[in-house]
C-alpha cells in the first residue's frame, strides 16, 4: 500500500507523500499499459463500474487497466440498464454490487455519492467523479502526466486557463499542487476567476499565485497551460461569450516560439483547435493515456491479494 | 454433472437429490466466489448473457460467476443494444450467439421463453427469468442461503410473506421447498393469499401448510422470514393499499426477540425498513452473493470441458 | 503477418493470395473458436469496441474472436453511452481510446469513417461497416465459409440473390470473387439489378457474369444462393413489392432436389423461410459461427506481440 486509506474519494485525503508514491507505482505500471510486459496480479479479482452517467475516458481507461492487471469487470455504463429503473435504491444497488466484487468504482451525479458509498461498503471505492464533487483520479493523472513529462512537479510553473470559477477539475488540482513547492497562475475572464476562498487558501498557506485574464502574460515563462472549457451557459450574452471564448481560444500560432505543454481534462469542445494536437505542445492524448497507469496503481493498491 | 439436465429452465425439473448435489457443489465453489481462492477451470470458455429487460443483481452474478472461474462474457444487457431493432426474431439471435459460445443465459419478458431456446441451440440454456414463468437459479440460491444459514433444510420452517398470489419467485420456491421435510407458513393479506392450485397440490403431497394474515401469528416460531413486495398496482382502493402496506411492514422494532433471518429476492421497495439491513436479521444482501457460488455450480456443470 | 496492411478497411486492399492466407489462419484457428482447444496468445491485450450502430453478430463475433485468443475487450455498443452525447468529436474519442487499447475495431453510420479512424491512431484499425461503405470483414468471412463448406474458391458458381442495387454486402463479394475463378450470376428484379459500373468493371476483367430475374433459372447449377433482403423501401408501389417478395422467398420446398448451400449475411427478415433452416441447404448460422475464426485470424495478425 503506498497510502492508508480504504478508498479513494478526495484528493484531500492524500497526504504529498502519498501522491509522490502513487505517481512512483504508476511509473512502474506504464510498460504493462502499454502491453510491453504481462501481468496477472490481478487475475480471478473483479471491479464493479458502476458508471450512473455517461463516460469514455473515466470508464474505458478503469477497465482497461483492471484488465491489464488480469482482473475482470462487472458493472453498467449508465444507470438504466440497472435495477434503478425497477425503483431500487443506490444504498441496495452498490451493496449488492459490493458482495459480487473486490472493489467498485462509481460515477453519480450527485455530489457526496462516493464518500456514502464507501461508508456502506466493505471493499474499497474509487470515486470516479459525483457531480460538483471530487474526481481524484483525475487530479493524479494530471500529476503523473506533469512529472512524467517534466520531471519532479517541485519547482513547476502551472498555469490553470479558462474556468476557474465553476472547474471542479482546477480546484482539485490547485489544491494538489498547492501541496508541491509550485508556482500557479490563474488565467481567467474576470466572471470566471478561481473563488475567493481558494485564493485566501492559498495566501494562507504562503502560495505563490498570480493572477490575469490574459494568457500572452504566461506564455513565456509557465511550463504547463492546463486548459479548461469556457461554458456558454454561464454567460448571459452570447456577444460576451463569443469575444471572451477567442480570447481564450489555443491554437498553434498561439504556442509558436513558448516552451508550455498544453494540457485538458477532456473532453474538449472547440477551446483547443486541432491545429495544435500534433505540434509538441499538445500532450492531451498523452494525459489522457496517463490515466491507465494511474488507476493501475490504485487498484493494485486497494484490492487485497 | 451433479444434474441430468442439458439446460436449467424450471426449478421443477430438478428432483431433491439434485437440488442437494448442486447446493453441495455451489458450497465448494465459495471461496472462490470470494476471491480466497482462483480457478481458472473455464478459461477460454464464453458465456452469452442476453438480457431483453434490464437486471442488476442476476446479470452480474452471472457475470462475476463466469469470470471468477475464468471464462469470459459476451452479450447485451437490453434489447435495444441488439439487432432485435433491426427487426431480428428471437430465434436468429439466440442462435447466433449460441454459435459464439459455450453456453447462454436468457432473461426475457415472455414466458416460455428459456425453453423455446433450449429446444433451438445444442449448447446448455439458463433461464434468468421468463417474465410470469420460472426464475430457477433464484430458488437455488433461496434454498442455498437457508441451508448456509441454518443448516439442513429439512426440519426448517419458513413463512412466506407479502404477495403470495402473483408473486413467481415464492411459488417455484414453495414447490421447492416442498421437495423437502418443511414447515411452511403462508402469510398474505386475503387478496393476495396463495392460489388454490398450489395449495390443492400441497395438500395432496401431505405437506403441512399454515395459512394467515397477520405475521405477528408466525414471528415466535418460524426460522425465515421471505419477504416479497406487496404491489400499489394490486388494489382498486389506494387506502387499503396503504393499510395493508403497513401491516406487512418489515422493521427491526417487529422483529426484536424473535429467532428469524429475513430474506428477500430484491430488488425490495420498502416492505423491509433499513433499519433490519445491519441486524443479526437481515440476510438479503448475503443472500444476493450467494447467488454467485451457486450460479458457479450451475455453470461448472454445465459447460463441457 | 498474412498481410500488409496495418488496417483492415476494405476488401479492395487485399490480393488473392492475402486473402487464402488470411482463411488459411482462419482455418488454423477453429478449433480454439469451437473451444476444443485453448489459446493464450493475446493475453493481457485489449481491443477497443467502438459500436457508435448498434450491432449482435459483428460486436459478439469480435468480442468472442478477442476472448477465445485470451484477450480482452473495453468500448461501447452504441453512441449514448460514450463521451460522444457531451459533444466530443469522433476523432477525440477514437485517439483517446486508441491510448487504452492494442486496436480498434469500429462501426459508424457515415462511410469512410473507418479508413479516417485509420489515419488518426497508431494502433491497428478494423472495419465493422461503415454505412454505405465497406464491411471487409463479412466479406472475408463468407469466402471463408464457401471455401470451408465447398472447398476450393475457384470453380465455385456463386449466385448472388436480391437487392443488389444497394447491397453494400453484395458488391463487396461480387468483387472478392472476382479475384477468383469463379462464375457468377446476378439474380434480381430489374429494379435492383447490380450496377453498371460493377458489370463493367468485371466486363473489363474477363470475368464470366450471366444475369437473370428468374431464381429458378441458377438452381441447377450454382453451388452457393448468397440471398440479401429486398426493402420495402425500395417500392415506391407497395403491390409491386409483394410481388417481388414472393418470388424471391427461399424456401425448402424451392430448394428440392437441386445442390445448393444457402448463405446470407444476417439478419435476414423473410426472405428465407424458417423451414430452410434444419435442411441441408440452410448455412447461414455456421456462416455466422465463421466470423468468429476468420476475425481471430485477423486479430491475431493485426497485434502486434
Amino acid at each position: 500500500m503506498v497510502f492508508s486509506q480504504k478508498d479513494i474519494i478526495s484528493i484531500n485525503d492524500f497526504s504529498k507523500k502519498e501522491i509522490i508514491d502513487t505517481l512512483k507505482l504508476a511509473e512502474k505500471m506504464e510498460p504493462i499499459a502499454r502491453s510491453q510486459e504481462k501481468c496477472d496480479i490481478l487475475s480471478g479479482k473483479l471491479l464493479g463500474s458502476l458508471f450512473y452517467e455517461p463516460s469514455t475516458r473515466t470508464r474505458l481507461s478503469f477497465e482497461a487497466a483492471m484488465q491489464r492487471l488480469g482482473g475482470g469487470v462487472i458493472g453498467f455504463a449508465e444507470a438504466g440498464v440497472s435495477s434503478a429503473t425497477k425503483g431500487e435504491n443506490l444504498n441496495d444497488t452498490v451493496r449488492i454490487v459490493a458482495e459480487y466484487t473486490d472493489a467498485l468504482v462509481i460515477r453519480h451525479d450527485m455530489e457526496g455519492t462516493a464518500r456514502y458509498v464507501a461508508e456502506q461498503v466493505d471493499v474499497p471505492v474509487i470515486n470516479a467523479g459525483d457531480g460538483a464533487g471530487q474526481h481524484p483520479t483525475q487530479t493524479l493523472l494530471d500529476l503523473y502526466t506533469m512529472q512524467r513529462l517534466l520531471g519532479e512537479i517541485d519547482e513547476l510553473h502551472v498555469a490553470l486557463v479558462g474556468d476557474l470559477k465553476y472547474g471542479r477539475t482546477v480546484h482539485s488540482l490547485a489544491y494538489a499542487l498547492a501541496k508541491f513547492d509550485v508556482k500557479m497562475s490563474f488565467v481567467a475572464p474576470k466572471e470566471l476567476q478561481m473563488p475567493k476562498e481558494i485564493l485566501h487558501d492559498f495566501s494562507k498557506s504562503g502560495i505563490h499565485v498570480n493572477e490575469t485574464d490574459d494568457i500572452h502574460d504566461v506564455l513565456n515563462y509557465v511550463d504547463v497551460l492546463y486548459v479548461t472549457r469556457i461554458q456558454k451557459e454561464r454567460f448571459p450574452d452570447p456577444q460576451e461569450y463569443s469575444k471572451i471564448k477567442g480570447a481564450y481560444l489555443i491554437n498553434a500560432k498561439l504556442l509558436e516560439g513558448s516552451n508550455v505543454i498544453v494540457m485538458h481534462p477532456l473532453p474538449r469542445v472547440d477551446e483547443i483547435s486541432h491545429d495544435v494536437d500534433n505540434t509538441p505542445y499538445g500532450k492531451y492524448f498523452e494525459q489522457a493515456f496517463y490515466g491507465v497507469p494511474v488507476r493501475m496503481a490504485l487498484l493494485k493498491s486497494l484490492i487485497k491479494k
